[in-house]
């Protein structure tokens, strides 16, 4: 894998003014610097250390509308390493969203993805994955590319820093979520409607927010019909403002959580008609029909004596002058979910408390659970084994 | 001007698969129809007819981290025309950014632009300035070109439908504004924060909302102290996200405005840190330092009987049942001002009543005139002959 993308890489660096690789990060402000613009964000006090960008990997499964605009994004900020995942290829139907170029018609959206952001910034380790992770063989080799730590053997855990979910089906979403919810990996998700002009991204801890299988999706109201989107035969509308839109919230949000500045988002909407922008925070639901979310859960519970203390030691070190807190230094970046009352009883619920512009995808968690095609996921994966079954029985279809 | 914009046309389009030009835009769902996407917008009820997306004519002033990205969404929703205005050259230091490749280093933005819009759809016609719209050269160049009808002889008024500005200074936001209250013409200013964090979109329809004269400009609050900010010898920062999400918002509300559909936002924020967007509507001031801008008041209050009776007879032609507004088809797509108080006390004034999150860019309307390198511009530019002298000692420094 690691060869062809090699290979691919050379091939496209054989322009006449191609950039070569650089070294070390500076902050030197000349025109020949790609990266004076980004260092100068330590400059002027919002990120810490800008450079540390280059010790992060980040997995993006789905190179359409939404995750080649975030690959794209992520490269020319210097990103670390990418993984790259799809099984498509370019086609000239694609020609309405950003990044894919007419001349790429043809090529996988892996290998046309690795010539276009090789080309851009030779600095980033691309790995490019042409497999459908829906597949048992695909699934397996999504879930042991996530674990590798090649890249960065000191590291703890996961092998990634942060999954990104940038697909277009349902089947998709729970199969990221299941192999995250087993690696206890924090993963977004991101969606844009059929009718193009709503989306939204979501960030997933497993244990700590609900999984993708703890509540029905939400999706952002456009105020249009339901029954004539959804009408047969009809391809999906799509538009470059909103898929780049909802890449580029997607990954500001990215880079808030890997360098720590500002606030990362648990859930932002997008509603293009109005500009709205909702947002909420879903807890997980102690009765999610996931197993490996139920387990996540209890390890979640059973770690807050330690987080309170890390917590309280924190706040005692501070300053008790620092009322702003942008800069708020906890371990998500996000605001703190008290997590004592996790058997309330509309925890994950498909509850009529949503903000306004809020609607779930589908009416109740039983309907939702009845997909087209999965028969079977009426009964949602509990682990590998089942997975594995479900998902051969879809295939054969 | 235009013959070197298919000579490089030409240049672009020797690559072994370029895709031929298409005469008329088709719904029908194949891989190789390009606008099938953007043609289900019509069939998902959103827009009534996107065809005629060819008749419009926009031009982009600036093409650099947002302008560049804003030409190509529009040139893959193929939009009609672009006319495309800068004179800086593509650096190695612009690659932190979507759109510029490596390899187009040295080239001006207008020509890189040119090679890869023309290579993306070749369908759209170009027009590329290579000049400085704040020279009085220049001016005249921009003026005359917006005023060209040679694309859509029939065309009332102007012969563009939209002016976006997408530059990074005080002085050329001003001459876009002189412009478009010269020419009557209604355009679109966008801006992002030298802290890379923060940005805005804003609609300015000469005689009906505030214009870039009427009050010191808004900018979104980043919560980082501005001392921070203004350091001498510092270089702005700039994210991909922050320049693409403004981008994305900004051709998103050009495409509502165009095609009708939505509505469009007079003002929208965005703050990166907390993802918060404020709105906000801005009237005209009647004390406005800009000459013209006072006499397309006049013109607006004049039309005041004609625009009541054109609403009233509309409302009374729509079923009384249609309680949602998305499709509202007014003018303008935008709510209404109520412009019988255009002598109210706060009207563009600096008060203190803006929404939260919305700070002006400098203290008060005195102190913003004073802007470094320009101690002429303390009177306010009032018409060309004013203008050009201002701009013969700003460009003799």
């Amino acid at each position: 894998m690691q060869s062809r993308v090699e290979h691919l890489s050379t091939t496209a660096t054989s322009g006449p003014l191609q950039r070569s690789k650089i070294k070390d990060m500076s902050a030197e402000v000349v025109d020949s610097n790609p990266y004076s613009r980004l260092m100068a964000l330590q400059r002027m006090g919002i990120v810490n250390n800008y450079e540390r960008i280059r010790e992060f990997s980040v997995a993006i499964v789905g190179i359409g509308g939404v995750g080649s605009v975030a690959s794209e994004m992520l490269t020319r900020c210097g990103i670390g390493r990418l993984l790259l995942y799809d099984y498509d290829t370019v086609e000239l139907a694609n020609m309405n969203r950003l990044f894919f170029r007419p001349e790429q018609a043809g090529m996988t959206k892996t290998d046309a993805a690795v010539q276009t952001l090789s080309d851009i910034n030779p600095d980033v380790v691309l790995e490019s994955y042409t497999l459908n992770i829906t597949t048992v063989q695909g699934f397996e080799t999504f879930i042991s590319s996530l674990r590798s730590k090649s890249f960065c053997p000191s590291k703890e855990g996961c092998g990634v820093d942060l999954v990104l979910s940038c697909v277009d089906n349902y089947e998709a979403r729970m199969v990221v979520n299941q192999a995250c919810n087993e690696l206890n990996q924090t993963w977004m998700e991101s969606g844009v409607s059929e009718d193009a002009v709503s989306g939204h991204i979501q960030l997933l801890i497993p244990g700590e927010t609900a999984c993708f299988a703890c509540a029905p999706p939400l999706v952002v109201a456009s105020g249009i019909d339901e029954r004539t989107l959804k009408r047969e035969g009809v391809c999906a509308a799509s538009l470059p403002t909103t898929m780049g839109i909802v890449a580029g919230l997607l990954v500001q949000n990215t880079l808030k959580y890997l360098l720590k500045f500002g606030h990362v988002s648990p859930y932002l909407g997008y509603n293009a008609l109005k500009d709205y922008f909702p947002t909420m925070e879903m807890k997980p639901n102690p009765q999610c029909s996931n197993s490996v979310c139920l387990e996540r859960q209890k390890e979640y519970a059973l770690a807050k004596p330690a987080r309170d203390a890390a917590a309280k030691a924190k706040m005692e070190a501070e300053a008790p002058s620092e009322i702003e807190c942008l800069h708020e230094d906890n371990e998500w970046n996000i605001s703190v979910v008290d997590d004592t009352d996790l058997q309330g009883p509309d925890v994950g619920k498909s509850s009529g408390a949503l903000p306004e512009g809020l609607v779930h995808e589908l009416p109740s968690a039983d309907e939702f659970q009845k997909t087209p095609g999965s028969e079977e996921s009426a009964n949602l994966v509990d682990d590998l084994e089942d997975l594995k079954r479900q998902l051969e029985a879809i295939n054969a279809d």
